[in-house]
């Protein structure tokens, strides 16, 4: 078989990872299409030594596409998704655009890779932050469902995309030499600084990111009864969130239970060194592909061992985006 | 009057906000005396266009003391505290060393300090995660008892000291410049990235920063049946804490009704503009005195209005340390 595979936005941060994991991978595909806006087309880029011309991403570009990888922008995904859905090609869509659509399945491989073969032409990857939080509570969810889970995030720049990462330099470098800085990306200084998450604010008062964990991990869970609050919080750091969780059972979760599941957990690395004070960080976790878990603690304040507390870090641009759209195209090649 | 205040540990971190916050509350002492270790002693501190000599902390250091304030840490708190106030000074003691001693009064002089006056001899400072933490809990709680916190903090690294705040700076140079960084003080990376508090982890999984949010808030609320749990986290910010709070309370607690509570509240200044995305950043509450609250919203994962999440931002090295001590010493000589 021939297999052709186009990367819309391939010049963006999540584009950029594409490129690299479809290399380490050894992607099955025989064909590659690159695809930009106008702005980036005619750039080269090299890739498995041969070089590529970007194209301009156009309504007539999937023609021969089997599969869209689409990481562009919502706009972008809502305009040329269904194009190429309808030219023959399966999109995996990065964007928010068709999330919460009843006939697009939102897919974790390691969760529901089962619905990725119910699609009609779009498949779509969730939001970084409830990739990178939700899949290490799978496994405990299948084992002793979670009633309630209490989530604060430690956000990358990176979801903001490479010109929020090129800031964080930026400014950072800019404060050290005492000079004036001046935010773009983001409304507030990023250097040296957190801030509640630059997505819009709610009637809830909650923001969408904190909305798409709740709505995103009832939809993947396929379990509209879990509780879930979150509070998303952004950290000067460059491509790695963390995340801290509660979660309360149903049934006593020992801490002990729960460390031999997530042992066995795919795409969980487990690092909760007590003795040696060695937990993941989002440094060592940058450019890895599994999601790493420490902290593992029974929560003290509910009773009879309903409560786990979690510390997950997991890479934004890898399994918070690029790796877990691969990872879909990869299951639809099978 | 004439009173005569000691600083111990006058050259650290704590030790120069002392200084800046005397000056800038007008503190009516007479007479200064600047203690540190041998190591410190000698040099030379301009005060109110006055300058003195830094004087070798020892047990004779106090016979003329009124009040003394102690950030010089534990081990120096457990020796020369107790000879303080055997020498007739108070202590204010900023270190963990005597905070949970029955006889010792644990201060927040917005929450409890009607304690100030039941000293014998020293009373402690709360840690700094704790104070920032429960200063805006408390009106809500005095209002409708705050059966369970959930508590994640993103720690500034002021919390370990000058030489701490100097590391975040170096190696963040470092990281700029690609050069390889070397780990001092902490045991990770601290610059771009997030770990785990670099307190000993205790048997029960929490460690000793987190166990100082439970305890500590037990003693001030004087309620020992609070549940809460928490995760402390360090973050690459030079001096301000942040805190992502999940409050469950006894009776239904409206945001609207919790806004107004935090607005007359002592010490507590709401930063809440959903419009704009604007709400409390470490960077805002650097030299501050208040404690900044934000993102102020009912929590949905709870039925009946019984849960609020909040996000709180304070100075670690101001109401977190030096001016919650300053505070009590004006009690004191009230």
């Amino acid at each position: 078989m021939s297999w052709t595979i186009a990367v819309a936005g391939v010049t963006g941060a999540v584009g950029q990872e594409f490129l690299t994991l479809l290399h380490e991978r050894n992607f099955p595909a025989t064909n590659y299409k690159f695809l930009a806006s106008s702005r980036s087309a005619g750039a080269k880029i090299t890739f498995r030594d041969t070089e590529y011309t970007v194209e301009e991403l156009r309504a007539d570009s999937f023609s021969d596409v089997d599969i869209a990888l689409f990481s562009a922008g919502g706009s972008i995904s809502k305009e040329f998704a269904p194009i190429a859905a309808q030219s023959g090609a399966v999109v995996v869509d990065n964007s928010s655009a068709f999330r919460m659509e009843d006939e697009v399945p939102l897919v974790i491989p390691e969760i529901n890779a089962e619905m990725i073969h119910r699609h009609k032409g779009i498949i779509a990857n969730p939001n970084c932050s409830t990739i990178i939080g939700i899949v290490p509570v799978w496994p405990l969810h299948k084992d002793n469902p979670v009633r309630r889970m209490v989530v604060s995030t430690y956000q990358a720049v990176s979801g903001a995309g490479m010109r929020a990462m090129d800031e964080l330099i930026r400014q950072t470098r800019d404060m050290l030499e005492g000079k004036e800085i001046e935010p773009e990306i983001f409304e507030v200084p990023c250097a040296f600084n957190c801030f509640s998450h630059n997505s819009r604010i709610e009637s809830n008062g909650y923001n969408a990111e904190e909305m798409k964990m709740v709505n995103e991990t009832h939809k993947i869970f396929d379990d509209y009864d879990m509780a879930i609050t979150c509070t998303c919080i952004r950290v000067p750091v460059l491509r790695a969130h963390c995340i801290s969780i509660n979660l309360e059972f149903e049934n006593s979760m020992e801490a002990a239970h729960a460390i031999d599941l997530l042992h066995m957990a795919a795409g969980v690395t487990i690092i909760d060194d007590w003795e040696s004070n060695h937990f993941p960080t989002p440094l060592d976790a940058s450019g890895q592909n599994d999601i790493f878990v420490g902290r593992i603690r029974q929560d003290a304040s509910l009773a009879d061992n309903h409560g786990l507390n979690m510390w997950i870090v997991g890479d934004q641009l890898r399994k918070g985006a690029a790796l877990n759209a691969i990872q879909i195209a990869e299951h639809l090649l099978k």
